[in-house]
């Protein structure tokens, strides 16, 4: 094989530091790949070809077919990072490993999940959804009779309140993007809306509230407003086609497109309808979302318009200039993402993100733009912006009106929800990618 | 609890046999579930609640969180059926379970998959993809080098030519949807497209095939038209978020969308750009489609526009007369579903069914429509149609153009590749469902 070939022409520029038109590749060879010997040239053979491509595989009768397929042992970590493996009675956490993924399809097994009082193991036979309080006639579902529902399938995300906690630091901490934003993701959910059965136990005028309840050992219940039980709620039953995961809430969760992760009622059993909110816990306090003057926010539901760059990110490494592709997702609890804005030097300059189809409401939205790195210092940030006209906050203004803390963010009692503002990655000379504030 | 209360009024009727409008059911009381006691009523207090809904998971500790989720115990019977569980020398199959999955999304674990050596265990770090040929610079290709072009995601079906080949028969097997039509399945799919790369190697004008070739043992190769590489054909890297799994041809495969499954070469490592044809085993023998005459269609490529009913579906038990949901999924590989069709009595009536957002080219779309079952005989059928006007041949088009055969449908050489027309599914008064030809 020769050394690469070199570029033929320079591709179109469409901000600062090398970010290109998502056309501008075409026809110029980006020269990646190694060219083969000119000796064998376009006429080489089969036989010529073949050592190159030739592994031991190619020789050996392959594995047996499973009945469940898992990925190949060369990815096995790709995996969720886990907080509390010794199962202490605290809260545990399990981080998507955005930096590892692709598109916008979370797979089921690496979707995130906290529990407050670990996994139950539920017998789906025998779990019932009671719905009761101020309506007309309380009703108790089991499974089969949800299955007979006219149902709905989704695809959208999923995100804790606390997700990107750590960026409320007033240092730029050195972890990577699954430590950082690893508390959200996307799926396909199926199931029965809401509505269909608040329809079906009649509501008593008075009710504004949902207390929605899980069966886990915390019995851990949320507020909901009744509108939103009314609009786009749904008791999700499967996910990415296949019943829900344990970690998701097996058998039932409810699933309210674009509110806090935690609303999200996992082990759903009860619904009962009030005039008032329940102030649970997690409301009052564990996901109430403190401001820079000690007060808090009271129901703040809305995940914002967000985004972040999943690769580079930081961590990895660029092993050489020239092209690289800058890829991550935006999603926004409002609606659907319009524009997605991609900067190489740290906001001087934004160039415009190719987002990839389908761009669906309170989903993870994929966007890609290509970016000639010249081995010297950048730094990448994206900016993502939703069809209700809310565009994701700058640093500067995002700590001004939520502030920032020298506390770890496992401290309570300081700004640890609902951040949404931008994300640096600074790439060095060296090729190292690593998380700075800009 | 007390028995269940009453229809307060007929729900609005669109076809023969109890189909019903989409909103037919609201605000009437489908009386699925169970009616809590009136002395609880609507004053129904948690404590009185919590009886009802208190499993033994309520009330210890949850398991540890995994760094990768799995399914529950409970769902252990939601698996591929493998067909060559011994991995015999000879095709292996693994088929999705239609009947179990609700959504367009297959889960990973799922996917459809067909080896004709086992499945490889590839290591990724050494895997090469060459193209050479008719190309004015042939290259060579690591997983690195990919990584750093840009890349596209897509929602899209994979479908085996033989899909559905027990319908084929002359006599209605009796078989579910697995069996049936488990040989399809929809992800995710993200990756490089082919004419990406196309250009980066450069095209000799005289090139009009790509011979795509597998490491697998077999060495797989199919032939592709050359226009369909500069079309939507992508190497694909990624499935639902993660790396492609070693079924679906890890670390890449060529994905075709809306192409015959085989063509949709795994493990690929080799595109050779050429004049002609390699009219393979797999072209020329195995998945070539035999006709009435004797003679076999050359290059059918195309997955055609179908549909199927997922639920009810063979096998199957409806419990009770009253509301079910009919639901399953169409697709074509031409482009979008425009419109499903469903009777309930066997093809004398039809009703439109409700297609589900996103409705995406080449991908399944799924489709619902409540049915009210009076108790007695019914017939499901589903018809589909797509954005190029075509619509999914009746059966008895179908077999007059196609062919049908007495042979059962492991034995070569009769008909059994391309299958596109209607599946019919008998509810008797017992409301076992089973599979018919009406």
């Amino acid at each position: 094989m020769t050394s690469k070939r070199t570029q033929q022409s320079e591709p179109e520029v469409v901000a600062g530091n090398g970010l290109l038109h998502r056309r501008a590749l075409l026809g110029r060879g980006i020269a990646l790949a190694s060219v083969l010997g000119t000796g064998t040239g376009a006429a080489l053979t089969r036989a010529a070809a073949e050592p190159m491509v030739d592994g031991l595989w190619s020789n050996e009768v392959g594995a047996v077919i499973p009945p469940y397929q898992v990925a190949s042992r060369f990815e096995k970590n790709v995996v969720r990072t886990v907080d509390n493996p010794d199962n202490l009675p605290r809260n545990s956490r399990a981080r998507t490993p955005h930096h590892l993924l692709n598109g916008i399809i979370t797979p089921n097994g690496l979707h995130f999940t906290i529990c407050h009082g670990g996994v139950p193991d539920i017998d789906p036979d025998k779990h019932r959804l009671v719905i009761h309080g101020l309506v007309k006639r309380p009703l108790v579902f089991t499974l089969d009779a949800l299955a007979r529902y006219p149902m709905v399938s989704r695809i959208g995300f999923v995100e804790c309140g606390g997700n990107s906690a750590p960026l409320f630091s007033n240092i730029a901490l050195q972890e990577n993007v699954q430590a950082l934003h690893g508390l959200a993701s996307c799926s396909e959910w199926s199931g029965v809306l809401v509505s269909t059965l608040l329809d079906e136990v009649g509501i008593d005028p008075k009710a504004k509230w949902m207390i929605c309840e899980g069966a886990d050992s915390p019995r851990l219940h949320r507020s909901v407003p009744l509108t939103k039980g009314l609009d786009d709620a749904m008791i999700a039953l499967y996910q990415n086609g296949e019943r829900i995961q344990p970690g998701q809430g097996y058998p039932m969760r409810l699933w309210l497109p674009g509110y806090e992760g935690n609303m999200n009622v996992k082990y759903l059993r009860r619904i009962m309808l009030t005039e008032e909110p329940a102030m649970s816990i997690y409301e009052s306090k564990t996901y109430s979302q403190i401001l820079p003057n000690g007060k808090a926010y009271r129901f703040y539901f809305l995940q914002e318009v967000k985004s972040f760059i999943s690769s580079p990110s930081h961590g990895m490494v660029l092993k050489e200039p020239g092209i690289h592709e800058i890829t991550g997702v935006a999603y926004s609890g409002t609606g659907r993402i319009t524009k997605v804005m991609v900067s190489a030097d740290g906001g001087q300059s934004w160039a415009q993100a190719v987002l990839q189809d389908p761009v669906l409401p309170k989903a993870f939205t994929r966007f890609r733009i290509p970016w000639k790195w010249n081995g010297g210092p950048a730094i990448l940030q994206s900016r993502a912006w939703d069809e209700g006209g809310n565009a994701q906050p700058l640093r500067a203004d995002f700590v001004a009106a939520r502030g920032q803390t020298s506390r770890p963010p496992q401290v309570t009692g300081f700004p640890s929800q609902h951040f949404n503002s931008i994300t640096s990655w600074a790439v060095g000379s060296n090729g190292e990618v690593k998380h700075v504030y800009a």
